[in-house]
């Protein structure tokens, strides 16, 4: 019988979004149990992710070479390990883990540098190991439909790209107030030669090649930090050339107060046009050249959901879950449960709907007459 | 040291959207594990379930009752059961579940009689067992704010409820293609007194109650089978008046075309406005009394996510873990993987996101020059 | 040769808005001259509009009755009689101008009692003068497309008809404020015996009407005062039969905090639907069933204007003259123009365009380099 | 007393659409009356275009010179022209016109050269004549609204300005179909160095600068030909340098296929952010640093309408006074009104209004009863 594929992390500590993204995201389809990781150098840090993570505490690492090494020698040894560290510490870990005959899921940008780059690639290669980028944006059923109407020639010969990612969290100086995302997102050292470009502007640009199929032939940059004392871009302005004349234009800001996070995309070509909006991912705008602009909404083949229930309908789900697992964890422990884990509704709130819909039910029965909330179930 | 808790589950065979939705929501935060399940009377279905749940074989069953008595002699027993099957057969489980001493998760509407309801409701209260009722819409962190704020005087007094849910999807006789789904739900017999009225007129009225804390005084309704030959409505026009002189109205319709999924609220007092809509669930549209409307984002205290990044991100993420796993399965078993699961950013797609930040860094260092691809690593 | 209609206007004193739009809008096609007009009862009222509209003072008048009579004796007589009066004042000004040979064009809700009502129509039929409503919804061309289409049968047998019409300005005591149109609109000897109701409950009413072709056979009406000591409903929730099944929900309110004037009209049947917003009133939401959302966008041949250039475009348009206007009188006068009408472009950002235009078409001839603005034009 | 201002035109001929939104506009607030006119070389066209406009035919003019010569010398000479002509030929009207004592309203852009830009504004210098341009986007509330609030600091240190211009009427060779406007805007001898640039670019850099008050300091362009044999650009990417460090990025399309007319404007500062889109112009989005995002509406006092009434409302109801005048011209005429303009409301539906709301009235005070249509009025 199948198993769940046993699952490594290096990175990924207390405060980090992404790791724990990795993580809801590992568990969504079932396929994955995460078995050891490497979360931090800080063991108080890895022992909350472990704990909270029901790990073997044996395998809560505080040093991912130490968990390459220990974990490779194990019979149940992981398949798969995700490397949710700052972006200079994707390429030693990864390689790592590729020699050590672990496949591997690695945060984007992928390295800091070129010669890290085709390092990894060479080393990808040479064990036969897999290996996944999240660019989780291309993850998304109308970024696929798009790309596949795209490529499939909807849109004729294609003119133009136009990429826009707007941010506001990088406004002011949050590098020095203590925000660890913001410092390492911040410092070349750690984050390598691009600022907003390599966080959010390598996910437009991807995006844009994940749908067209081109890479661009040509560039034009102008980066610019706009917060004082801060030492990469914060703001990118890009124009491109591609081969067979495609034109495109790269709008990609941190600073953009007002926007939380805007990345749209829009492909157009001579025969018609497309725009995907990260905002409202669900829909697909399609225009064929003299027509009506359409609203494709997706598909519930494509995605686990059938169409209009968007957004968070999963997640809305979990913290129900997660609220009664408190609950119940209580009753258990003869202690109150937390007050925000009593939200979740009751038997009493089943029985108000019941008695609405039997009122209702009798109201237009009776010729759409107005029942007082007594004799909606008498 | 802390365990997931044990989850059972009644209903939520092959092609059952909510069963489904609830076994993603149970590990989403990681506080589940599912170890047995009556997802339906036939063999088969119920097979199939058991294994993509990795459900140890024996435990999966064909006759919940079964499923009640075994599960209930094990040291091993669930803590929780949910209950995702139509209707009619919420009432027998849940209370079978209750005095097992299960804890109940159940789906909506609770019941299909009065007389159930307060059954069930005296079952909960006799066995102290803890029950949860679905209705998702409550637990976005945008109602949630919408209840305090509404309970914490923002609106002033409280003078209209306006509840619109609009779905397309009954708007032809689909329960005589075949589709399970719209068979029960369109079957007084299984579905109860209410079709969309149960259906998603409950949700609406549910989330009304649960923001502004009132049940209505009295109805009146004009309830339409617009299909020829349903036997239940499928739109559901409602006035209400609420104690204190609140007045609502409702609109629930599944031959509504064109709508996916529409469900709003929007409550108003004589000081403030608030309107949510379920398509835009990151997003709480605020009024105050002479002011300009206010959009007020989702904020990371209230999520799993940042602001801005919100619908389908896990999902997106889910996706490519997914995908992933079927590349390493295929691998482990010499076949080709499925050709589906082969979107997955690759390795070479991080080679170019890094040459285009190197590309566009020495482009804008440069002074902003055209700078062909050949020399973005150069 | 043909000649402008001569017309004469009853109500529309200073601060009236639905005067002034009356006015604006006889211009706008350049088919009427006015020519005479009984204002307000206030003679400096009248004597400023007067002016205002380049009057001969001589048909300037404080009494309708009076200019009815002067006017009607006049070889230079207007064809045409506006009357923007509080509804109160319709019916006999009206039947007045009818008698005395002037086709009329009246303000809604025409009448304030069915009696009236059917004494105009008696009077219209009885004299053969043509008479005009000022419904203006139903003349935006996405309503008469919707009209069209659903007459048509694009939507085949029609289910549903939905109402929302929400405006704010009434959700206080206004009319105790001093604000003269909100005193008529909310006294019942002024404005009859709908408040709100027959503001724009009349508006969305008649819209469903003029697009389906039906009134209603039957309704159920919960009118509500919300503002204390108000003594016309300031909301209504409608309920609506129809010959043939339809039915129909209306809400109508003016103390929906946060909406402007968010009028939207759906209607459904079995075979697609039509949504029309006129906060959006460029755009038409078609969907056939089983097809997605279609956005049709105003034709050119059916307006004033190409596609996309919708709103306020003449109105920004006749600022620029008015405030070039006002520069010229003030020169001709020797006087100050008043410094808002200084904002029209001048000479100069002329001059900054062509620059602008030269030199990215110089930057971009040169392979797309760096131009400072002293280059751009030589 | 005061007269309104007459007025002269040179260009504008049938088919013009902004030859006829300048009448209009001159119209719309009634301060000046068209005298004169030019329209065109064919005697044809500017006789359809005097009768239209109730001209004295002898001031209907084929030869622009002998219009400027034959009014100059006039007692009821206009104070101001008009010119509407393709941009080769606003310069020697415009110098004429200013020489021979004319004030001076000019289309954009204003000519196709430097040299002519700055001869121009040299001789409006030397005849002490106004002269207006009619970059009509700067004339929107919401856009005064912005530069008021940009200019008065609102938005701390600027930091960015982005503007997007898309439309796609041009997405194919429209200029070989036999549209005249198309022809002359895709001939560098006609319309000047920039094509898309010219006609759409200078509108959104003229915004920019009217918003923010500064011109670009340095530019880097792209200007693309897409539609085979085009001769002017129908694409520009521009990169903007400001003194102070602002940094712009410029889009302006016109093959852009489903955008009709999408213009927006974001400007950027250090403390707060301002975005306007032209297709919804009467609302203007706000963030200060650190709030949510306010939706700032229209004023009544900064318009001709009350908020909410945006768009096309004056229009309508003009298309009601339009229809109305046909059929009292069709009526004196004794011949049948075109069919289209039979679509004006009725005193019948004012009938069906009035007995709407005395039957919701009725309905209503019975406690919410069914009323059928037959007692709505008894």
């Amino acid at each position: 019988m199948a198993r769940r594929l046993r699952l490594g992390m290096i990175g990924g500590g207390p405060g980090s979004f992404i790791g724990s993204v990795h993580r809801m995201a590992a568990r969504l389809d079932d396929q994955y149990t995460l078995v050891a990781g490497a979360f931090s150098s800080d063991p108080g840090r890895v022992q909350a992710i472990g704990e909270q993570a029901f790990l073997d505490p044996g395998r809560a690492y505080t040093d991912w070479r130490e968990m390459v090494r220990a974990e490779a020698a194990r019979a149940d040894r992981p398949a798969v390990v995700a490397i949710v560290t700052p972006n200079d510490l994707h390429h030693a870990p990864a390689k790592a883990c590729l020699e050590a005959g672990f496949h591997v899921i690695c945060d984007k940008p992928m390295t800091t540098t070129w010669a890290d780059a085709r390092d990894l690639a060479a080393t990808v290669a040479r064990t036969g190991r897999l290996f996944a980028l999240t660019h989780n944006y291309s993850a998304y059923p109308q970024v696929r439909l798009m790309r596949e109407m795209v490529r499939g020639g909807e849109l004729g010969a294609l003119r133009l790209v136009q990429m826009d990612y707007a941010q506001e969290w990088a406004a002011t100086a949050v590098e020095a107030t203590g925000n660890r995302r913001a410092e390492w997102k911040t410092d070349p050292a750690r984050a390598g030669a691009g600022g907003t470009l390599g966080d959010i502007g390598t996910h437009a640009y991807q995006l844009a090649c994940f749908v067209t199929g081109q890479p661009a032939a040509s560039l034009c940059a102008e980066l610019t930090a706009f917060v004082p004392g801060r030492r990469l871009d914060d703001n990118a302005h890009i124009l491109l050339r591609y081969d067979g004349g495609m034109r495109g234009g790269l709008w990609a800001s941190q600073v953009a107060i007002g926007s939380k996070n805007a990345f749209s995309l829009q492909v157009i070509g001579d025969k018609g046009a497309l725009v995907w909006q990260q905002e409202h991912p669900n829909q697909l705008l399609f225009t064929r050249l003299g027509e009506s602009v359409r609203c494709l909404e997706r598909e519930i083949s494509g995605s686990r959901l059938p169409p209009g229930h968007p957004e968070g309908f999963i997640e809305a789900f979990g913290q129900l879950y997660n609220d009664f697992a408190e609950q119940i964890r209580a009753q258990l422990e003869g202690r109150a449960p937390k007050p925000e884990a009593l939200l979740v509704p009751t038997v009493e709130e089943g029985c108000e709907s019941v008695r609405f819909v039997l009122g209702a039910v009798k109201s237009s029965k009776l010729g759409g007459v107005w029942l007082p909330r007594a004799d909606w179930t008498s």
